[in-house]
């Protein structure tokens, strides 16, 4: 199997990872492919056959064993360790993401936020200050950052990506623009947001009743 | 096939869409599904069945033209009509949105912004207006509001949500609880911000080169 393609099974275990991770406390403690898939609408063949690489998981007849399936995810995904980061751009993006405690729960602990608005230098998000951008060479390298999240304008995100990965960062988080570029042993992870809402926009439409009907006759 | 796969269909096209519209203005004017399904992480195969099945697009040793496939997805999406929105929730999160104009250019029109913090009630982002919450069912049914963009606190998502879904509501752009319950004929897409995050960490564990021999040997 090349390379590429282990990076989409990383992905689909994120998804269950999550999923798992937020399934209401009432829930059952078991769940079975057909249950899982049926919600996050993966195959489940596809679905047993990513749980098997790393072993056997489920029981036939009985599911998936919901704490014990989260907790090997959990180290798969390595989730288990602290993932220092810093947030690039304290604007609204950049601010809402500190204020969501989620991510410290899976130990991505926010060390700092960095801008150029004196406005917002020494202001403090959830108790981590807001620093300027000047000091984000020697911020990363004494606290080992490993991952960035890019919350610029686009037109500054490759600037600050570059001194980012100059300052040893491995790992964007990138809101900001699509096209960037990193050197090969750098990860970007970009997240765009449109994708999720014209796919929104073509469920909701009347008008792709026919281009279901005309997927469904085949 | 069953209308499930004809939503992933959907979504799979959102992607290419997304990925034609973000191409430098310097790019060349035919791609092959090679380079895209290389850049996507999706297989070639699958992108090409996925285009497919709208005709045919692509011509042998040639490849796809950017400008017609862009504006076939356009179509085949519905991103050529408007879809008057709202956002409900506008915190740092609600105001990134707002801020973020390139839906705009899709036909994503944002009305208003709704909150219940009179700090921020009346004031204007991109000159759109943030209102009273009270005044959400009187304006969602005035102004055939189509998709509502959730980002209040998770606690109060499904509240919202039922009164979005009262005042006529069929779309729900969601980011503040996966656990929402809502009537058949309404769209929920959830956006989770987390599963990127995990796989970042995942791709960039030193940790997980053993994981990564482990499926290459598959």
């Amino acid at each position: 199997m090349p390379k590429k393609c282990s990076c989409l099974v990383l992905r689909r275990l994120a998804i269950y990872y999550r999923y798992l991770s937020q399934l209401p406390s009432e829930s059952s403690h078991a769940l079975s492919s057909a249950e899982i898939s049926k919600q996050l609408g993966i195959k489940a063949s596809q679905l047993r056959q990513d749980l098997h690489w790393f072993g056997e998981f489920g029981h036939q007849g009985y599911g998936y064993d919901i704490e014990y399936l989260k907790g090997q995810l959990c180290n798969i995904l390595h989730l288990n360790m602290i993932h220092p980061f810093i947030i690039i751009g304290a604007g609204n993006l950049g601010q809402a993401l500190a204020n969501y405690a989620e991510f410290e729960r899976d130990g991505f602990i926010l060390k700092a936020l960095f801008d150029i608005n004196p406005k917002l230098i020494g202001l403090r998000i959830h108790n981590v200050e807001i620093m300027d951008m000047d000091c984000l060479e020697s911020f990363a390298s004494k606290n080992q950052i490993s991952i960035a999240a890019i919350c610029t304008p686009s037109n500054n995100a490759q600037n600050v990506i570059t001194r980012a990965v100059n300052a040893g960062i491995k790992g964007i988080w990138n809101f900001a623009s699509p096209n960037v570029i990193v050197p090969d042993d750098v990860i970007v992870e970009n997240v765009y947001l449109s994708e999720s809402l014209y796919t929104l926009a073509a469920r909701l439409d009347e008008g792709n009743k026919s281009a279901f009907n005309e997927l469904n006759a085949h």
